[in-house]
């Protein structure tokens, strides 16, 4: 659904709500899509939105629920009998509980908890041990089992009791009485052999499957290179304990990729969206970068003292030029070399590969560079504002120009695969870092070049 | 398989090759993954690699090929003989066939075409009429189309004598007699449902489509949003052309993301690997944007060259430190905005609150950040340096520091909305060109506050 069509959407509800016709928004939202739901009732004003989210359908309140922002959530929860919580929940897959339960302050855990079965909550549990980020946190424990001397037709039956509880039937498991995963067939194999074909025959019995602590960028990487529609998750005894699917791996790499971007600019990644974020947040992800950067670009002045009194005005003036130019040419690279890692381009171990093809980028940038740069300054300065800039300096700040580029290019594609080998996150390290880095460094070269090469005025 | 695995693989491989023990390899790679033979022949030597694809049989060559890098299938196409061209594009599906033609050269192209049937031949000139990045060039012909009159049974029969060509089986759609999208149904929901019932009955009317010439970034955000596995892709006239499942759109999503950040870093995006980017491809697109922008950071200096008969060189040493904080806090506010509009979540009609949001936020952090620097260098620098700043230089370049970094959330901010609602791509104005906007700003107000509040020297 569009913006617009959402907004009028929205106009509609509020309008049908202001006339108390209940009935006439039940009708407008029963054949909506849930996300669409979700999004209407986070348009409406908070004391409309538990009255339009009771009006909904069992199974459509349960979808739309699962959609909502973590505050509305919350919200909703607190305003909820136990009757209707328990409702909810009965409706909703396992995993999608756990993700809201993880996001939930205790007392409301708490009611969650409480209104489940016995075996539920011993699942809930379970899950909620898995380290952070890994398989067994994104997995539903919901997935058609089988047994490998049934028939097709066998399967089909099983299929069909249980179909309506799976989130997902296309891809079946076949286990051995202690729950191995011995074994892989589609519905599509199914379909394609007679009823009595026996399903040890068909099945496919070298299955990939990843383990419940494995991160979970490791299993969307995997899904995403084999071009699979789910993957089995088992334990350390390799029995099979859930699956994830290939849906739920769009919404990791979503989420991937969006943490790898905040980290790059300098920004703690956040799960919430920037408006639902609130000011304080915002604010908290960002201090502390902008903090460590700002203490550690005041170093740059404390050199530009240092040199003040043997340097010239002319040269401090190419001082940000040349920076700026080293903290671009620094950030291509490690942006380039830190998304490579990220999706598996790159390894650790290519490291002199990139060295090597990274020098020679770099010295026939920077030759290029540093000849516009000669030009710039000598040629059209020259002709416009009567020669500022002798020859000599000139070349100077074109030679620090093709130092600083090389040696930011270097630093840039290195440091990205130095924190990979150090198990640290190559995002973290991949832009702002570099660029002071290289500030700091390429300012000391500057100064030392001018030293060596101008007479001291 | 990890890269370990894969080096054995390659060791073993090469020692057999020694050998010319074929039939050894040939068992060896057999059951390997297609994705896994793929890296395995790009790391054999271009002599022997042939020999190996040779080896394999039909249906794992063509998988293979469609996996292995535009290099590897250019070099490959070019020794093969007619007959082995056509084997190899026979087993392919349509949409990876057309994928490889989009990256061949002419002589290639025409050898491909030529060799395919009449049908073929029009559907892959049909799909490459489509416009670059839209939904027609990612989508698949294959797919089972049903009659809403057909019994479950009939369907069922028509899957099973067709399931062997269409890359996805789970997803059905209905069609009219002038192939008009007018229902979809589940492999799920025929499971469900007796033998005889019609699909009129059990189909669900109301089905999302996307156009032909819809953006693939706009298919993948719908298809993630509703949580699908395949979507519909009909003609202007709304009948069914093909449709794109969901293992296309993570290649889609992981492509956009690694597009976005690429140019977040200045770097034209390419659709190789870093590792098969030549020195000179790697050269030229990065090129152009370091030399604009450098050439724009030339300008900086003009203005320190202005002001400079007027400022103390202590003040000029603080203008690194005051950039580099405007540019990381702008390019902060610009890429949480631009990765937001890029999966939706902000929208250009969020203007107001975006801005709202980021002022507070920037006078916070501009505060904290002010107070820091006036303590860093008053009491710091004073306590280690024997006070080189005096009380009103500190309060300059405080209040400057302020300025600049709510100036550079605010540009930040705004700079990838506007761009958004000029059909500019956000992305591309998102970091560098915001640091490079705010270092003139922040220089010229810098030296104006300065002016303004220190007696001149």
């Amino acid at each position: 659904m569009e913006y617009k069509e959402l907004t009028e959407l929205v106009d509609k509800a509020s309008e049908l709500l202001q006339e108390k016709n209940f009935r006439a928004i039940k009708g407008l939202l029963e054949n909506e899509m849930p996300q669409d739901v979700a999004l209407l009732l986070e348009e409406l004003p908070d004391k409309d939105m538990p009255i339009v989210f009771r009006l909904l359908s069992k199974e459509l309140a349960a979808d739309t629920f699962v959609e909502m922002s973590s505050e509305s959530q919350e919200m909703l929860l607190n305003i909820f009998s136990d009757n209707e919580l328990k409702a909810i929940f009965d409706e909703m897959f396992l995993d999608d509980t756990v993700d809201i339960i993880e996001e939930m302050p205790a007392s409301v855990v708490k009611r969650i908890i409480n209104q489940s079965d016995a075996e539920t909550r011993k699942l809930i549990n379970e899950i909620l041990q898995y380290p952070r980020d890994s398989a067994g946190t994104i997995m539903t424990v919901e997935y058609v089992s089988l047994k490998k001397s049934w028939t097709v037709q066998q399967c089909f039956d099983r299929i069909r009791k249980t179909a309506l509880d799976k989130e997902t039937i296309y891809n079946c498991y076949v286990t051995d009485e202690k729950r191995h995963l011995i074994g892989r067939v589609t519905v599509k194999d199914l379909l394609l052999n007679g009823n009595d074909v026996k399903i040890d025959d068909i099945m496919e019995t070298d299955v990939l499957a990843v383990e419940t602590t494995d991160d979970k960028e490791y299993v969307a990487q995997q899904i995403s290179k084999y071009d699979l529609n789910a993957m089995p998750v088992v334990d350390k005894e390799s029995r099979i304990v859930g699956i994830i699917t290939v849906d739920d791996v769009l919404d990791v790499m979503e989420e991937e990729a969006t943490e790898d971007i905040s980290k790059m600019a300098a920004v703690t990644p956040s799960h919430d969206s920037y408006l639902e974020q609130s000011v304080w947040q915002i604010w908290k992800n960002r201090i502390p970068w902008l903090l460590i950067l700002m203490i550690s670009a005041t170093f740059t002045g404390l050199i530009i003292n240092a040199y003040e009194a043997t340097l010239s005005a002319l040269l401090f003036a190419c001082v940000p030029m040349i920076m700026g130019t080293g903290g671009n040419a620094g950030s291509q690279a490690a942006v380039t070399i830190t998304r490579s890692l990220a999706i598996g381009e790159v390894r650790a171990s290519d490291v002199l590969k990139v060295l090597w093809k990274e020098l020679r980028v770099a010295l026939s940038l920077g030759l290029v560079l540093a000849i516009a740069c000669f030009g710039k300054l000598y040629l059209l300065d020259g002709l416009l504002f009567g020669n500022p800039y002798t020859w000599d300096v000139c070349l100077t700040v074109s030679l620090a120009l093709l130092v600083t580029i090389v040696l930011a290019k270097l630093i840039g594609c290195m440091m990205p695969i130095l924190a990979k080998i150090c198990r640290l996150d190559p995002a973290v390290v991949a832009s702002p870092f570099i660029t002071t880095i290289v500030d700091i460094l390429s300012l000391v070269l500057y100064c030392a070049i001018a030293q060596a090469l101008l007479p001291v005025i």
